[in-house]
């Protein structure tokens, strides 16, 4: 008998999110799942990792086909930790989501859902991060639901390129049905941020980070065009950020 | 008279480090500086924000052509409050380091000297991150200053490619003198963590993160190999991870 796929779990908006619950569900009907979540929220973690302090996890809940574990550390820290501590067998599945606010174009860059995804990716773990575009706790995500089984069925049966994660952006659920799937390059934005600067009751200036995300070009084969257009947008992901068409020309000046 | 250059400076390894000292000592030589620098040590911190939180700056030293904060946020949240909140001025340079340890490589991923060398960038200033390969925090830097002020002068006189930060990393210091500067690819290697697992007085599990650094293949056009042979190794790093060669190969799976 064929043993079931083993499908490691994490997110980044804490074992609680509703988000992780609904992607669990449906990864328990391709295989076992082993779950390592943050105990708490670590948006914007972004590939941290904790050096200075210890990480501890503890087990929440354990069953037949079915292990979840909480961790202090960040989405990064619950990948290593899972594989290199908590696991003794390889899983052939990592996914991270259902992350509750999109994570296209430079979110990219700050998401721990996706810095999770990636370092799957780094192991050599085929590896998704999914996230719909609603930050609302109570996002409505059975429309997104049999996408993301679907996607992770195809990516259990085919692979993924080494090194190479999927960034998968679900639109917000709305009564026009998801149009499709686009395989995308990450889209061209960024946040415009307006902090609120406080004075505490100490005479003490403080400051709460808050933005607008701003689309600098929908390019017709970008994330940000094909969400617009209500299509779920997947872009591969790697972890070189060099930027090859900049080489030649910083020869000239920096010879 | 023509205005002395503005230069933002951050670090991630607090205002204490003695690397953050160095490049504000070299700085100085070429214009005005601002800095805002971590508390405490922010390593590991990647391109992490403070969004649970509120953000604290305290005024350390103020003098003609000098202004430094310190900021209880990463060292993106630096950038962030220090161009938003703190400047109503354009920098011209945006520098990040010393950080004590090389960056190159994979670390660009976890590394908060470099995030914040991005975040300048995707501001549209032109950014360099500075690391030495040392982890030491008295790592001997009187090779490296010279190169760093070099360097940083080339980029105001030339600036740089549009979203494009540069990642500059200096060998540790040794009998032989550093050969020269090569223009390079970021590196293929990986962290193989080891974590070191312990058991509290209270008899609950805890685990620190150490590893050790694995090349999987020193090219000899990547910071690697520039490094291994005594070379300052410069990569020009952008904000778009996709990986453009995987969109055609997934649009067959996917569909």
């Amino acid at each position: 008998m064929k043993k079931r796929p083993f499908i490691f779990i994490t997110n980044d908006d804490s074992s609680k999110a509703p988000g992780l619950r609904v992607l669990i569900n449906e990864m328990k009907k391709l295989g076992d799942v082993f779950i390592v979540a943050p105990d708490d929220l670590r948006s914007g973690q972004s590939h941290s990792i904790t050096v200075n302090q210890p990480i501890r996890r503890s087990l929440v809940h354990e069953e037949e086909g079915f292990t979840e574990y909480s961790c202090n550390g960040t989405p990064v820290d619950c990948v290593k930790l899972g594989l290199k501590v908590l696991l003794d067998r390889r899983p052939d599945l990592l996914v991270s989501g259902i992350n509750h606010g999109s994570n296209a174009s430079i979110n990219m860059l700050y998401s721990g859902t996706m810095a999770a995804a990636l370092e799957g990716a780094m192991e050599g773990i085929p590896s998704i991060g999914f996230s719909i575009c609603d930050y609302g706790w109570n996002a409505e995500m059975k429309d997104a639901a049999p996408h993301v089984l679907a996607i992770a069925e195809k990516v259990l049966k085919y692979s993924l390129p080494k090194g190479t994660a999927l960034n998968v952006n679900i639109p917000a659920y709305s009564d026009e049905a998801i149009k499709g799937v686009k395989i995308c390059k990450q889209g061209d934005g960024k946040w415009d941020e307006e902090f609120d600067n406080r004075i505490d009751p100490r005479n003490q200036p403080y400051s709460w980070i808050k933005g607008n995300f701003v689309c600098n070009n929908i390019e017709e084969d970008s994330d940000l065009w094909a969400l617009k257009n209500n299509y779920i947008a997947v872009v591969p992901v790697h972890t070189d950020l060099t930027n090859h068409e900049a080489i030649s020309g910083l020869r000239d000046i920096l010879k």
